[in-house]
């Protein structure tokens, strides 16, 4: 296809003329399509039905007989530990194993850093003039919001294939004492899909930081979330720090949520031994404990890390046609017209597309006006606001594979007719 | 029985010989029993198996056709929100149900109170000099954890047959605003189990405070924890601070522990409109929402209030042997003796002992080495500091009821043994 930028203006605007009727005959259709969560379709889900209809929905009791019915263990039953620490790849010491939502686990260690401080701070961060945290962009908008709403002042990084613009990194962590923690969702990220490479790891791992208390929350949500046979590795972060010198430096979080049941998973949260006892030393006055049953559950559903890694081959197999949809209408109606780019990951929920700078948040609108709700413009980005106005998030889970190409065929008429606008006002 | 203030000497002794021989039988029996927690007994748990075993083990779907598998819902489902706001008695929209542990809720409300303050607060509470707490004593030690582990000063408020000293309390908080905080288990109080009088909700409703923040978190553990027909009826502290013109004054935690799975309940938190408002507000950054498979199952097991009060006489018919057991031996061993006073409470988890001045950590010192374990002496105080060394709290729930008799027969022994030794001390 032509790049639209060699398009001179009539030519714009008989595609633009063509580009309105084909938009026209979507409004018709009245549809009424979401894609604005990440969230498992009802296919999915009932992946796990065993857990609520077999007989290990009747089990209570633990291999050492503990009564999960009862109360007692702080940190998870110890079958669920064990699991979960091969699933995050730490030592089973090195783990804490909660109640559903991982997000409540980040944004409790980020309270506590504030009313009480990390392992090594010298006061707690809530005692001080001001607290910066790293915020690599396009990411997850709620590890946003948890900063944005505890006034932590969040500094954008440009994240690209590798991960995070580690020299920008460096250069922050190294100057400013304020700067106390860094979000990273490492593989398969959300929005973009790519994974951190080894070298990013290294360099989060041992880079020298002003702040001896700066802790990187490593999101890693979509470890085992492939969408084919091709999978993207990703380098040990705690290990990676331990060999840096720096084992206190990260805090991994997991959950089942898009392995079990997105609304009764079983969340977990991961660091260096030292770590994890000075967490536990606190949780142990801020809750009895979580639920067992639940966590019980789900070791007796999954049994081992291959049990995990089979069930997911089996949620790879529903959203694989869901992607592909996504990539093959971009790709038919999209390449060569230099008006976009995307993303086509190995696992993660999400396609994320560049448009031209100041198209989304139009082109999320038009789409949202004939009947397809996308994520809000700007929220991959700190405090909302997209610098350059041109991420969008297609998060295909839910919808039919049919439902995503319906709903992919409009959004790419509305990112070429907010183009065009764009292109014609230019010249 | 004659009081032992009034026997001599050789009375005293020739009384501890005979006692030291029944001590050291117990002793030759090798004991080993627990009755440190408030800890369910496994009969207890078996009553509510027909959420594992039963048809709604497999439900799914709320009647309004939500899927609890996914995500939503952050402050729990329908359903769940109307069964425990009669339960909580609150209107449907002053509560939010969430997961296990209402430990956890308050942990979370005084979290947020030192971060972000309250409602009402000119500042956060992390902000101020000094913070501090009433702490009506005897009262749960975990209450008590928080505090301490926050540095929040805790006050020492007497407790009578009423409830709180009121005067006290009032004084307090009128003079004081660093007083923010109120702690106060109103029902069946953990552990001399009375209930707070009608004047006392009242006063605590409408009593004026230096601090126009100052919050009571009431955990109303024990609402429908009744031991037989004889009901306490507690009045409504909630609506109490409305007609008192504080709604923001209070709020409510609640949770079924000790009425379905202590390991694997729901628990809830309530208040005015305006709080929860206020909870949810900041909440919605925190959480994607509970499990609400669980809250699902809880519903379609007990139905109704009225269920849920039904299932209550089913776990009173267990406890009450238990209870006998301990006010059997305390009555016919002590009665009269001028040793020690002990509360008969109608519902509750707890009997609670008061030995004279100084004797209660010997007690249970002794007690422990005959194999009973009992509440570690001064949990039942702030700091686990017991200022007069006299209180004892008694957990009949875990053990069986011959056991509760067996446990209670060494502890009256250890409770004379100790008691005689203060009275030969003081000749």
């Amino acid at each position: 296809m032509t790049p639209y930028a060699e398009l001179n203006i009539a030519e714009l605007k008989a595609l633009k003329e063509e580009l309105l009727t084909r938009y026209g005959a979507f409004q018709e259709k009245k549809l009424t399509l979401d894609m604005t969560r990440g969230k498992p379709s009802l296919e999915q889900l009932d992946l796990a039905m065993d857990m609520l209809t077999g007989d290990i929905s009747r089990e209570y009791k633990t291999q050492s007989g503990l009564d999960c019915r009862n109360y007692g263990g702080l940190d998870g039953i110890k079958e669920a530990k064990e699991l979960f620490a091969r699933y995050m790849e730490v030592a089973d010491d090195e783990i804490i194993v909660g109640d559903s939502a991982s997000l409540k686990m980040m944004h409790d260690t980020i309270m506590g850093a504030l009313v009480y401080g990390m392992v090594d701070s010298d006061q707690p961060w809530g005692k001080l003039p001001k607290v910066k945290f790293l915020c690599p962009s396009p990411g997850y908008d709620r590890h946003f919001s948890i900063c944005q709403y505890l006034g932590i002042e969040m500094i954008n990084v440009a994240m690209d294939a590798n991960g995070p613009d580690m020299d920008s990194v460096e250069e922050l962590v190294a100057s400013d004492d304020a700067i106390k923690g860094m979000w990273c969702v490492p593989k398969y990220s959300n929005p973009t899909g790519i994974t951190y490479s080894d070298e990013v790891i290294d360099r989060l791992a041992s880079m020298q930081t002003r702040a001896r208390d700066f802790t990187i929350f490593c999101d890693n949500a979509y470890t085992v979330h492939h969408l084919s046979d091709s999978h993207d590795s990703l380098k040990n972060l705690l290990t990676a720090c331990k060999n840096g010198g720096n084992p206190e430096r990260v805090f991994l979080y997991g959950s089942t949520s898009k392995i079990s049941f997105a609304g009764a998973g079983v969340a977990m949260m991961a660091g260096s031994r030292k770590n994890i006892e000075f967490v536990l030393s606190k949780m142990q006055f801020q809750t009895i404990g979580p639920n067992k049953l639940n966590q019980l559950r789900h070791v007796l559903f999954f049994k081992t890390i291959a049990g995990i890694e089979d069930h997911m081959k089996k949620h790879a197999a529903i959203l694989k046609p869901k992607f592909d949809a996504v990539r093959n209408v971009l790709d038919q109606e999209l390449t060569g017209t230099g008006i976009a780019e995307w993303s086509s990951p190995n696992g993660g929920y999400f396609v994320s597309i560049d448009t031209l700078s100041g198209c989304a948040r139009d082109v999320i609108k038009k789409a949202a006006a004939a009947g397809v709700k996308l994520t809000p413009a700007g929220a991959t980005f700190p405090y909302g606001m997209d610098p350059d106005d041109r991420n969008i998030r297609i998060a295909p889970s839910f919808p039919s594979a049919a439902d995503v190409h319906t709903a992919m065929e409009l959004v790419v008429i509305c990112i070429q007719l907010v183009s065009i606008d764009k292109l014609i006002s230019g010249y």
